[in-house]
């Protein structure tokens, strides 16, 4: 019977983590904004309810006392959920508190020196959080470095000196093609892409295709706007993503058919792991995989735009006036180098994320000094995209993560865009599956990433899910592959070049 | 520190409470059809880990160690908190979770029975459903009445024997004026009211308004859909309300203007006790006296209407073509007998509830049989109002209450329209209250509300709010006096007649 005195309390802990979601979905959606500060105050209760009841000792006993389990679905349970009771009662109350402050601190001091553009007053807090993220690595452990304990936090089981090589590779092999692409130059008139589109308009054909070609329909999950688009969801028959529109009218679509990606991950995942902790995606690699496929790998695609094109010139005459689906397809396939990653496109993504990974690792290794950090990143930005940042806004000081403490993170990205391209390229070992991304159709894709990645959960690691869907384990070359085929086509370069 | 750690317990049970009626609010707004399953699970947990924690002996403990308050503020969140806490703590778990399941029983046969009008169904339920209701009453005890113990949820303080007389008084008073208006006939012409109105229209138009006249502000509210309107708030700066648009359009408007009332007294409750039990309105039928006064003594009187017509003309000039404002005045102040008591007018509303009273208290006392009801629920229609329902559907089914174990509810409606006129009456006192009425400008009485009602909310009972704001305790006659002389003006009626 404990074991269902277990399922009760993890269900109970479940459930305040998605009353808490919505909380701050509802914060990023919809909620008048002068509620904010005590909407601030409930979100805490029952995130530290939660907390509180997930580490007790009642819930320590409970794991204790479940003994051998009766199933493969109960082993998953019992396995992720002593990870994370384990993990969880490993940080003292005092250092979470102080990290809490110290994050906070952080936050808004970023926000400050970015908006002044001065680096010295956030290095400071960022001393902090560094000095923060080794001690949380120490007390949570490690075998081979410190990073890996971060890393860890967001993709179970890796390690830097997994990371590396494939980075390494990834970098040697993308470089060439990055240079060769930007001596080549414009592929299209870019300037169709910032063409009038009206709002609703824009909303209602992202989300139209979000249903039809994706699966994403209104009986589990809804569109809502927000400042920055993100998925969320409080059970995988309730999925909610927001999207945001810009004059650059990609961005509501494609963001739209990110976050969709995310979420029909989340509404893959088995029923029977309902109100569990091993109901959420393996990781944010593999999250970012299933996000990064439909954005890119699908929606970039030129039978994708074959297929939607005639529906795009339906919903919005106007911006499809005098074009047609491979002028669009070569538009938003774009590749050039920038200051900010969040805009980067394919070939260069990779390159912000790296230069971050490779500097965060130096500086928890103390190899490099927080004050050193900016001149670091312009040196980088200037070896692999050609640039130097004319400030630290547009340079060390854009992303939100390290203020948030969020040390390790950066590489799920990369590790998500090639896991991305190895799990395409498997499912279209299935003729079926290959048949339909030609005809833009894909339901037998989706019914492959059901079986293959959705459905387990976290009851799978990350690598567990690439080695049984793929064969073999994260490597850089189907998606160097991908892009070499892909830009060669766009940017007319020679196979052998 | 007891004092503190009471508060902050307080404030975690006030919060949980807030996450389960934004998830309540999501549901009947917003949320995927499919999500129901899995929220229900959700908000048990929350209502159950709030139950336990407010019931827990800890708190118990720490009510009893608060000792002397230290200010009045503090002297009222005991006095509250200990008497919620008293009461909660009163009914057994198993009385309790043997109702819950008996009302969801007896809430699908009902349902069931009215979709077929079929009472014989619903009969033994209602039963069920009065034998639950009478046990409560002998769990939370009682001084003169059963019937007082129920109507204590909704009324704090009220009995049957002070409802009694003011009913008698009210119906006995009113009943002649209803038969000279219905012998009057028709006042205005009421097609008026269906002529097309598109939906967003209605709803922009009647949230304008709420925001103009009635205060109500984006900044810390929103307007949505729903079924059935209702207001919720998750603290007094994130107050909901929702509308919903039927072919007769003021059903739009005074709805919206109801709920606005309710979410204005749950604004004015002073910040000191936010996240406490406090933070409420002192009762239903006080909260009902300001819904009614927006939406009734407010929105339908002729100053309104001078000032808003215009306003409306340029909303929606197809629906005002031909029209004014003294028209439309008289249109939306139509009397007519009706089946339903949710459609009914001013002068018959009350009809509506003083039967169910009379019914509920007659089958509790068990003078009344269950199966006898629905022949004493026709001949009261009779009576009162000289209409025949012709099937139960449209008599005694038509209500949710009693299906949901609300015994003790519906007095509080008529407790809230007399009570809107009794306030109203002592407001109009200050000068600038009555000039502001006069213009359709209610900053004044807003800012008495506030005062005199309000900021108050649970630290005084209905019935000191109503004696220090009015001088007196709650009488008929202000009520009275008021559709005496609004419908013999409408009407046409000679004042003596």
């Amino acid at each position: 019977m404990s074991m269902d005195e277990l399922k009760r309390r993890l269900g109970q802990v479940s459930d305040l983590y998605a009353a808490a979601g919505l909380m701050s979905w509802d914060q990023e959606t919809l909620m008048p904004e002068e509620a904010a500060r005590v909407r601030g105050l409930q979100m805490a209760t029952l995130e530290g309810l939660a907390h509180e009841l997930f580490t007790g000792a009642r819930t320590a006993e409970l794991l204790e006392a479940a003994g051998e389990p009766q199933d493969e679905a109960d082993a998953a349970l019992l396995r992720v959920s002593r990870r994370d009771h384990a993990k969880a009662t490993r940080l003292p109350t005092e250092f979470v508190e102080e990290a809490a402050r110290a994050r906070n601190e952080a936050h808004h001091a970023w926000l400050d020196a970015r908006q002044r553009s001065d680096f010295a007053t956030f290095a400071p807090h960022l001393e902090k959080m560094m000095d923060l993220a080794r001690r949380q690595a120490d007390l949570l452990g490690y075998d081979e470095h410190p990073y890996d304990a971060l890393l860890d936090e967001y993709e179970p089981g890796m390690r830097a000196s997994q990371v590396e090589p494939v980075f390494a590779d990834l970098r040697d092999r993308t470089l060439p093609l990055l240079r060769r692409i930007v001596a080549a130059g414009d592929a299209a008139d870019y300037s169709v892409l910032t063409r009038p589109f009206a709002p609703e308009a824009q909303k209602a054909f992202a989300w139209r295709v979000a249903g039809e070609a994706f699966g994403l329909k209104p009986e589990f999950a809804r569109q809502d706007e927000s400042a920055h688009p993100f998925q969320t969801n409080f059970s995988r028959s309730d999925l909610r993503i927001t999207t945001r529109v810009e004059d650059y009218w990609p961005a509501c679509l494609f963001g739209t058919w990110h976050e969709t990606g995310h979420a029909m991950y989340e509404r893959g995942i088995s029923e029977r792991w309902e109100r569990t902790p091993v109901s959420r995606g393996a990781s944010l690699g593999v999250h970012e995989s299933q996000s990064r496929m439909f954005e890119n790998l699908l929606a970039r695609s030129r039978p994708f735009w074959e297929r939607y094109f005639p529906h795009l010139a339906e919903a919005a005459p106007e911006v499809a006036a005098g074009l047609d689906a491979e002028t669009l397809y070569r538009a938003v396939n774009r590749v050039s180098p920038s200051l900010i990653r969040v805009e980067a496109d394919e070939v260069t993504y990779n390159f912000h994320v790296m230069l971050r990974f490779e500097l965060e690792l130096a500086l928890l290794e103390g190899r490099l000094k927080v004050h050193e950090l900016p001149e670091a990143w312009n040196a980088r930005m200037q070896e692999y995209l050609g640039l130097t940042p004319p400030n630290d806004a547009l340079g060390v000081l854009q992303d939100i993560h390290w203020s948030s403490g969020l040390i390790g993170y950066f590489p799920t990205y990369t590790l998500g865009n090639l896991l991305s391209v190895q799990l395409l390229e498997a499912a279209k070992r299935d003729p079926a599956v290959a048949a339909g991304i030609e005809r833009a159709e894909y339901g037998p894709l989706l019914a492959w990433l059901v079986e293959n990645v959705h459905q387990h959960g976290r009851s799978l690691t990350p690598t567990q899910i690439a080695e049984r869907a793929t064969g073999r384990p994260l490597t850089a070359d189907p998606y160097v592959a991908y892009l070499q085929e892909k830009y060669a086509g766009i940017y007319g370069l020679r196979a052998e070049d």
